[in-house]
């Protein structure tokens, strides 16, 4: 019935390995279905060398599991509220990648440094702050999703632009139209993260990319005049 | 005779070659057998691309060999203090694995940043001092093993909540109920070291993880209100 | 008919990912053919994993597609520019490789720093400043070419002996005689700029390597008293 | 006639690139036969991939090429005058692996700091100042082997102790009773120059390694009280 679902959420997470972005189990993917609401996930702590496309658990956007033997990924939840409330979003990729979660763990935004970063975002990749401990102690994962929702709605980020967060202390999220890009901003961000923490340790005053290169690089790939790729 | 135990304890050494976690002879895995007050550990010396099942030694509480052609790791008898004083411990792995015994080398605990970290142990990795001289030039190896309990009891820590240390100068010793979940808390060690590392270069003056977030992702993954993994 | 240029163009390519110069489609290689007046080019956005020789498309020294189905790399006028005005250059190629692109991203020259370096060249790795606005917002990837240019007509640098630079806030371009060395530069460059990263953050005041060891190093392997290699 | 040996010393240069030791052609291994005076050694700028034993060229003390069609190595003569000086050594190994070169590069000796440095040699790891100008522009290879010759004799040290050196501004040399010792060093150097990275500048002020604690593990592996390995 969901095999299809399954199958992408399954090949989408077991990318993450292949890609260096995880080791042991710290990293889910997940993909939605708008249609019926609904969204695949990879199941909670099962090694990715065990792991089968039956063993994807089928979800509602309140997290409650609709099938499925195992239980679903501890983070489900903050997958719930990002599918729930951003629209646009059809994957969604939780990983602790090394140099992504050095700069969460140092609660800092990574700079925009160069144009490889431009070719993707024209801001600094934000990093939410650690959240309040009244949200700690409630519903974790569901307050986790919000706590996402807010800092993009504080720095008045769109979700389409922007398909990357850090969470302070804790590791990335990333999402996109399809898992599969979902997956490829997870590799994008360790590499931009890979080597703004080389630039920062090499010249810790490096300065920003200046906003003329951002917007040239940013729209020669988004937007009605782009004209990077196939066009397609 | 102690087929299983030998096979079991190969296994758990095989995979330190491939977590990347050691190179040439730099590690040693063992596994116990509680029932007959013995355990078995990695010859010392042969390399991983020669070692054969018949080859692991087996040894009592004393660091005596009871079974093998070949000599024992050098390091049995820190091995052999650890099981005969942690009754809860399966299985040990020693490695001198990069991250980790970089920080060990400074001396210095590794302080918990995030929450990689926090789902695992709720305190900094405790980085045991040098031994004095009495210690290093008496029966070196067993007094390596006494040196890691007194610090633990220094510190008031249960070897069955904080399963890894740091020796000061020299290198890692993990351990779990099972040599399995020994080698598991290496690999886990080494990539939570490796983003301390980056952390701490990247801001020297990082903040450790608050005590919520600290209390919270442990106990997710442990104790009677766990929610992490499949409950089995 | 450009058969066998397009399969040498495809094979330079590959090498990109094989050597670990490039992750997703951050590269392109290219290679001339002088006596048309043409060169081959990887097309934008295409992924090593699916390219195949006959995707590689044919441009003049103008960046126009002579012949191919897909839209050449959005880099093509920058190979263009290299092509038309340096006449001994065989092949050029571009990445984002990680700590040559750190190095730019710092808008730093590589200094020199050992002999590794001055094997192959006699001076530090230029960084080009980053362009002014006007270049930006006009026919970048041109302008890009000429910024290059530029920077070695201002450093009174030879093309022929000095194979790479760095685009500042960018990432680097390579070239040399054929495809095959811009390649080989481009995994040059990295392992240098590895290096001298390194030995920058362990010893900041690091000095340049002195003029008579430079000397002695890059004339072993070039010039006509050069002994290194077969001579071929 | 040779084959042995060239077979031999084919072995002990394949391992270069496969312990990650060397990228293209940085490196070279080489091994004597002392009782025919002449050793086997890599022919210059020949890349592993293509790399044969028949390729391997035989050469006297002086770095005369006895037998083989191919110019061997540009570092041959500093072979030569280690092996004709140092009569305990087997194999020569020399490389440029990213990290022992960034400390050649810095200038500084590797300090000892822990006890994987002290379970092969008592004290840091020297770094040869760079060759005054006379010996850099006279017969450069020559005097690069009568630098470290002077180097261990000025700082009073034992090749048969002390098995690798740096050259300032340029890399390392290893060396053992046999060339796959050699190799084995190399590899050693290469994993100790990273963790002393590490640990410098994770903690800038760390420490040197106690007497106590060099002695205890040097000795357990060396010297007649060893009891390290299968003793044979």
């Amino acid at each position: 019935m969901f095999k299809n679902l399954q199958e992408e959420c399954y090949e989408a997470n077991m990318m993450l390995p292949k890609l260096n972005l995880v080791v042991f189990t710290f990293g889910n993917a997940s993909v939605v279905d708008r249609s019926q609401g609904l969204f695949a996930i990879k199941p909670s702590g099962v090694p990715y060398e065990v792991l089968h496309p039956s063993d994807i658990v089928i979800c509602d956007f309140e997290g409650r599991v609709v099938m499925g033997d195992k239980r679903p990924s501890s983070d489900t939840k903050t997958h719930a509220v990002l599918f729930q409330n951003w629209t646009d979003v059809g994957g969604i990729v939780h990983t602790h990648s090394t140099y992504a979660t050095a700069w969460a763990q140092a609660q800092r935004d990574i700079p925009i440094l160069g144009t490889t970063h431009a070719d993707y975002l024209t801001v600094d990749i934000p990093c939410a702050p650690p959240m309040d401990d009244a949200m700690i102690q409630g519903d974790y994962e569901r307050e986790t999703g919000f706590q996402i929702l807010n800092e993009f709605e504080r720095r008045n980020l769109s979700p389409s632009e922007v398909e990357m967060v850090l969470l302070g202390n804790h590791a990335p999220f990333t999402w996109g139209k399809t898992a599969e890009k979902a997956v490829y901003n997870a590799g994008l961000l360790e590499a931009i993260a890979q080597m703004a923490y080389l630039s920062c340790t090499l010249r810790p005053d490096v300065p920003r990319l200046k906003q003329t290169l951002i917007d040239k690089h940013y729209f020669r790939k988004h937007g009605k005049d782009a004209y990077y790729g196939q066009g397609c």
